[in-house]
């Protein structure tokens, strides 16, 4: 019996997305990013320094934070005092890997640019929808330091977009929500850039294995959907003003 | 030369209040309570358990939790980790003690109630703004378990408010943003019952100090918006419906 | 039923007081403060350099830790390790607020003092115990520096003291022991300057709530023992030669 | 120019492996796994008692760990306290996924296995090396409780092994050594099943991005890798008898 | 030339030592141990339970803290947070150890008896002091609880005492203080029982190294001084009523 | 009844020792030493700086760390994580201070060495295969420095080795193994210089006490032991070329 789909969607139908640009009044960047029913509130802070290693190297760089509130999921989730969970690590790692595939840290300079992704409710995705927002915040950032004469040129070398794909009894589908993500065999998230190039795959097999065609079969699902949120950001960034 | 509030209110008069009552979805009780540009998020969960000292005493508990977005504040703050500070442990537990108090424990039976208040955007009164929408949440959760039958008699004594209040160049005044927070001689947070009358008094002088007599303007001034935002909690509970 | 006091003490009369001055030979000025069977160690170290946010501004800074001995209680306590408990952290902060309103900060020069509050045992009343006995070994440190020359003027620019008082059975007690602060429904720490401004009001009731009456009480009280303690102090300090 | 490989391997060439099994004398199964100058010592314990979420399930569970001597990489690491890393954490992720996928845990029974990779020397492929080696102590301590009958059929589904390829200079290679990981734009880890079907594939862009023709020439030259480590990683546990 | 005594004692000449016993107010068995200008605060608390591996043994344990207050040596020392010294629990487990072996932990019973040494002044030799003090609060606690009925025998099977030695300039001396310390190439911690076994011998060369003859001649010394503490302790013992 | 040595060894003999020397490609010096089961991996890293109480001396330091692989004892251990256990910190600072006397420290010049010393395999007198092992590791690093000309003179005083000793059923063995270290009642570490002089003597009475008799039968077994030990050393340090 093959799965249908909680919310009736196509298996290559992305959730409805929203993005809410300029969300925080004290940010020089920031979105609340909306896929379905979850929301990740997305910020950037850049500060003028860099980390020791690149001390006089001319070159910036951009670090990123993944938190969850504890009331964004349907079971309330205890704060990581101490010690970061796995996940928050492996998550945060992802985000700053992808977001720094957009930059010319030359262009940028020495500066730091910090996105911090905080997920106020959790319906799977949250870490696609992360970087997709996260691409956001920092293309708005971008944006007003043009603006105000802080930069001369864009530092902004490539848009950059992930989602996740999984299977369901054997069958691929695109960004599934709670409901799916725990039904799913297979979990991939997909990270791309604008001219559709991989940066970043991760896929999991949570259960059974999987094979080369499948593989194939959800990055072509992954393609699509991410064509579509780089259109939607790129609305988002130009219809902003501040 | 006396003090100009930066928004031109008067010295006795609250900053525009808004609560966005079920805010998340997946919690039992939640707003979002804006004060002036101060956003705090706050979520009730109820868990089916208490702490060690209540096991078979039948009665209940109620513990809070407070936060700062790091893209909260007009500086980035970073993330409270390893060790939280002592300011956040204060106002953790000023607004646990506060919404104690609003509770009849043995009504409430051996539950635990969880106030997480995160807050979004930060203009000053962050902690107070957290006790006034904290007993929101609170208040919307406690329905919703007499709603459903949980409960079959309300555990809630008295509705709980709080505001803060300050001596600017000696002169008294309520509710003050960051602005005039950063200006201010003496600093007090009051929390009251709907009868007006003291849960909890914290004053304090930044720089030098303050007569019996400023301490009583002080007081009279925070009832005038404590009452305020009584009839204000008031409306947001009873307009809301799930 | 009217409460009596364990000890047959009058409403507003503090316990016996003892100022054990210069009692750690390593420290420019120390005192064990006796309140009653409350027994606090305090002393004075003072260093030639300042926190970061102080470099080069000619201003000095004065910080507070407190702890209490897992001994000093019936119920021994464990030691705060990994992570010091809200509580001690509010009492840190309490003390270190209280004695900085003392101090002349330019007169002071670039220097940190550090007053370390050890409670030896503990019967009520540590943390204005410490606050009132912080004072002590800050006056007989700057004699000191008077004393050797190190300092010119004394930056010392009014003295503190202070007492806790509270509400038991809807009455006004000055100075509470133990038992009587476990009794007592509504709990206050005032902090005094010299001339009987106000530095610091903490006020919680414990259960139940309190009115602006009884409020007004209770300050009148604490008025009364401080000004008790200030003689106390300042006798302490001007018998101490070393 | 063509990358020419340090140690004249072909582009599709293993480095030499050697598997020295029962290397700890007090564990059920244990290997010191030689990939080139890569060792891993892998150890196995199997302790009778599995985490809180499987009490009473009659499943089993298996959990790994990771970690690097300080002595093990040309610049010495600082051992990792208080905070794991979160490369390490991934790591130790990862390699826990991909050997649970081996187990059928109802026929293993309530008991926790304990896969203790620690690298000794490290040359790249330090990850995929205590995947391949810890399959091997795992195989070796299952064939030790069969054989003393306190396994009466085999738990073992599947063999897994891994292996990492990149692309330098936009060529594919197999079994990067440390000096090629460095150079490599794009670095993946590739984890198999007996049967060549997918168990995990973790792929990155370090610099630039690849395309889907790239991915797929990566995944034909891991699984001519991983087919050879099968053969080799079943030789070894055949040919161990304790 | 040959070293002369700070204080002028003789090379066999143990530091004035006073035990004031009965201390603190709450503890079954205390003494504040004064050896020369070195304070050590010693309780001792009896719990009705054991640790783990002891538990429904029947038997009974002992466990020792350490800890120095920050304002106890002429340089202050910043309390142990988050990670103690390496010191600190090497003197912990000495003490316990120490301890322990007086006690006949069948005739104590399930009981953990706490004895906690917190140095109030630090001239040398505080490991000891904290070890021979420790001694007389065990005594006193077991004194009272065979005086109220709890024990029916004494579990301490004989008294414990230590004492420091040390070599200066190739000569030894008994009780150095902290100028001696200092100036010591070897230091010495010997702990013996009322019969002048040895319990713990702990010597090491600070700088050079030392003969076989000389580690005996140190010997000798301690034992002296050992002598002549276990009578002061008998004394201290006997002459507290309560 | 006399204890029979499990291994049929005379109360004098030494188990089998083995110093696989050069086992790390990427440390200056490092030794795989095999004391019978016993296996601790020593490793030596020379960095060119000084820690901060050194800067500017001239002189140089040597620190060694200690732990052991969770696998190395019949029962797994745990990873110290957060917090270093009282008996590692011993055992870290027993060997670094046991290897800081070999050095001339102005003749090493500011220079930190670190001696790692990781337990792959425990049967018991890790500490002092650990410090006997970080001598060679220790001299081949020295030696490499000399070769290459970064140093002109050797700064190592002296060689050092250690050796445990105990009492079993009242009578003194030489290098106790795991079930020897079980039953005895008293255990001594014991670190001696190349001319047998002593450096370090640690004896505990983990059962009743020892005489001044018995730990003199216990030196002299140590001293047998290290005479052997030194030669051993000498061989494998000589025969070592890189």
């Amino acid at each position: 019996m093959p799965w249908t789909r909680p919310d009736s969607r196509q298996p290559d139908q992305l959730r409805p997305i929203l993005f809410e640009t300029n969300y925080s009044r004290f940010r020089v960047g920031s979105v609340l990013a909306h896929c379905g029913e979850t929301r990740v509130l997305c910020t950037a802070t850049i500060q003028p320094n860099v980390p020791k290693f690149l001390l006089n190297s001319g070159k910036g760089w951009l670090t990123a934070e993944y938190r969850m509130l504890p009331g964004a999921t349907p079971e309330r989730q205890s704060r990581e005092l101490m010690q970061l969970s796995g996940r928050t690590q492996e998550i945060q790692r992802l985000i700053g890997r992808s977001l720094r595939a957009c930059l010319d840290f030359e262009r940028l300079g020495e500066r730091t640019i910090i996105i911090d992704t905080d997920v106020l409710q959790a319906d799977a995705g949250t870490r696609t929808t992360a970087i997709t927002g996260g691409y956001i915040a920092l293309g708005l950032a971008i944006k007003k330091l043009l603006e105000v004469g802080e930069l001369q040129e864009s530092p902004l070398k490539l848009p950059v977009a992930a989602v996740s794909v999984g299977l369901i009894e054997g069958e691929p589908f695109l960004d599934l929500n709670y409901a799916e993500d725990t039904a799913a065999e297979v979990d991939f998230n997909v990270v791309m850039t604008g001219n559709l190039d991989l940066i970043e795959v991760q896929g999991t097999a949570e259960s059974g294995s999987f094979s080369r065609l499948q593989l194939n079969q959800l990055l072509d699902l992954a393609q699509t959907g991410i064509q579509e949120l780089l259109v939607a950001q790129q609305n988002a960034i130009n219809s902003t003003y501040q």
